[in-house]
């Protein structure tokens, strides 16, 4: 059974040096773990200044952030943290090997529906983990970020229950100061997010770049939304997982405190940036129509974002 | 029993002095016709210069095109063509009372559904008329039409079957130049209609300015149009149109012979203009769902348009 050594000892990394995994990459390492970060664009600025993350009117500098252009540079790791946009699997393939030794687990903290299998169909169910980021954070220059707020962590096996190990991984981001919890059914965890991330992001594109505020006083994408809502509700439903109705309307509800939020989906496509197009609606769409669920709404959001996404030239 | 009179004494208003109006009335005028035309933003320019068409190759100059400010310089007529936006549609509360006679007959050149409606309700069903304009028009400036190709008008009585009336105003406008045919239920011919508009002027705006040959290149947008279709389709079998399914697949295999066309819809919004979004689909939405068909993806194309076209301060 795996376990996480002490500190020293416990080997990361961190693929996809964006602000998730620099955020809760740098919070580890700054508790003390030997945390290794695997960056393309800003290695050079890293390598020179180290990391900054501002939190809380707090600013943590990490000077000596070990920063890599390889993985064969850093190695087999305990804990490969995969927080790479899941539009760039694919590069994982050449990415991930070098990583891996017979102990190294996998935990992808990206979006949506897919990347748990991706991992797993390539290098073992066993070794995969997956963790939601409720988070708002900012990359605002080569190697600095903002932490906003929230910043939980829901921890979750990929297939099974959690296990000592996902135990282990949730005491190791709590003990660097972050809320970390265990959940029974990852990929029930990941419906319940997407109930919010299927209209809310799909929206804040598909309308022309439409805050959740935005949303919520448009009458009609307010219904929608909620009617995208309870789609996904249905396909997860007929996919396995209990979610009641009274979560969809929470969660709407709970939206209208966001006020003009840009949903992060709507922020990479102002920037022309890839957007999780198949992560968040086409696996979804995919899997419930699979099982049975009629998902015409969300078929159309889908349609448009394809087309949508597509960087201009 | 109303006939059209010689053609000197065949009275016509033309309501609406945009491409579709100027071309109709012009023609008519051409031919000998008295026709009035009431503008607003052309009319200095129209009665300095006239109206000019260019068509096929010829140059139709229309010096003494007669225009008018008010419809009470005009006053009652025989016949009334309106071709005006159906967003417009509030204004003729105002203008139409000073056209209309006991005799007077209202020509609705507009898109969508819903138009015979709001004449029938207000100044009586026995006088509405409606067309369909199979037409490629442009106004490149004030006074002047461009006229590409095509032109065919289908003309139908609203709620009844065509009668002498409308054999006249074919008459009218076959003499003028111009193909007309009658048609035996107007709304039918406009679901038919709509089954193409739907799709293609819906999917141009909501994909964010894609043109026939983008939405047929792109393979998600090219199934969503037929599902389109066929969501229209089923809408208008409920509220009792005979309407084939090889006649969608008809309207879809045409289009590929459109190439990089811009659908008006689109053009209009790229202008910042008015779009027609309740005739075109909110309608037709709205029908279709009290009939028991189901919309989903028209809805979501529908909700999207809605605020998608709202005027950029």
């Amino acid at each position: 059974m795996w376990v996480m050594q002490s500190l020293k000892n416990t080997k990361i990394a961190v693929v996809g040096a964006g602000a998730v995994g620099c955020y809760y990459g740098g919070m580890l390492a700054r508790t003390g773990y030997d945390v290794h970060f695997l960056m393309r664009t800003d290695l050079q600025v890293v390598r020179a200044h180290g990391l900054t993350i501002h939190t809380k009117g707090e600013m943590i500098r990490l000077k000596d952030a070990k920063a890599y252009a390889t993985p064969a540079e850093i190695g087999p790791c305990d804990l490969v943290i995969i927080a790479l946009k899941a539009t760039a699997n694919p590069a994982l393939e050449e990415v991930l090997p070098p990583l891996i030794g017979p102990e190294t687990t996998l935990l992808t903290l990206q979006n949506g529906l897919g990347n748990e299998e991706f991992l797993a169909e390539r290098w073992g169910a066993e070794r995969v983990m997956g963790g939601l980021c409720f988070v708002c954070l900012n990359r605002t220059a080569p190697g600095v970020i903002e932490h906003f707020d929230h910043g939980t962590l829901s921890l979750g096996e990929f297939g099974r229950r959690p296990a000592q190990r996902t135990m282990a991984v949730a005491d190791a981001f709590r003990h660097a100061g972050i809320e970390a919890n265990a959940v029974e059914n990852l990929i029930t965890e990941r419906w319940r997010k997407l109930l919010w991330n299927i209209p809310f992001n799909g929206l804040s594109i598909a309308a022309g770049g439409a805050t959740v505020a935005d949303i919520l006083g448009d009458e009609g994408l307010r219904t929608l939304a909620r009617e995208l809502m309870s789609e996904a509700l249905r396909a997860a439903r007929k996919l396995g997982h209990s979610i009641p109705d009274s979560f969809a309307d929470f969660q709407l509800e709970r939206s209208w405190s966001m006020g003009p939020y840009k949903p992060s989906s709507m922020i990479d496509w102002q920037f022309g940036r890839p957007v999780e197009v198949e992560a968040i609606w086409g696996e979804p769409w995919r899997q419930g129509t699979q099982a049975g669920a009629r998902m015409e709404r969300l078929e159309t959001i889908y349609r448009l974002l394809q087309r949508l996404t597509i960087p201009k030239e």
